[in-house]
């Protein structure tokens, strides 16, 4: 394994929310967060893995679905408690079928839905139904 | 004020983080925290308003530095706890003068600075020499 940032700042959890962004359009995909551990493996794999919140432990993206994220460069912020993750998507991010999690747009002071599922999602985790 | 998108979910400490990305070119630009209120603002005044956790106040983004961000549109995620503000940024979004805060790279096993200030950060501050 690869020497790590050990500049990279942790919260109270021990965690740091980190942005994906598809290498090739610039889209904003998600926002997740990692643990030290996730980033370690990720920088030493090259296949995105997060931490998850509410399973309460690592979350390898795409790990259920197929829909995984290979790492095309690892950044952080000016006070290093942020991290931009530059990726190729396979496939979907979202688990709605959606390319990017952030689908949903405050318009006219109301909420719009401005893009639709491209895979449904029961086909995304049909390994689990 | 607008009416106001409820199901945003702030966490423990009543905040929710923000990625600024760029509208014209897709960069991402910077993470930082909104409560309640700083989203409020944002959407009825047009002007990005952060929350400063180290200052533990309203942050409006540029009112030192003039470097402001007009909100283009304001999505949220799939969860509903994450928001992108999609912006114009007048001038450089980082206070060290660079046009991003996602300036540093994990590249073969090292850090790397891949983006060089565009203005001093003297100059950008120099209302409070």
């Amino acid at each position: 394994m690869s020497a790590f940032p050990d500049w990279l700042v942790f919260n109270e959890q021990g965690l740091i929310p980190a942005i994906a962004q598809d290498a090739a359009t610039g889209e904003v995909l998600m926002l997740a967060w990692m643990n030290r551990e996730s980033v370690a493996e990720t920088l030493a794999t090259g296949r995105v893995c997060y931490y998850s919140r509410s399973r309460g432990g690592l979350w390898r993206k795409g790990e259920t679905s197929g829909q995984t994220q290979r790492l095309v460069e690892l950044r952080w912020d000016c006070d290093a408690d942020a991290i931009l993750l530059v990726v190729e998507q396979h496939g979907v991010a979202c688990h709605t079928g959606r390319r990017s999690c952030f689908f949903n747009a405050w318009r006219d002071g109301a909420a719009a839905v401005i893009a639709e599922p491209e895979v449904a999602p029961k086909i995304l985790y049909k390994a689990r139904d």
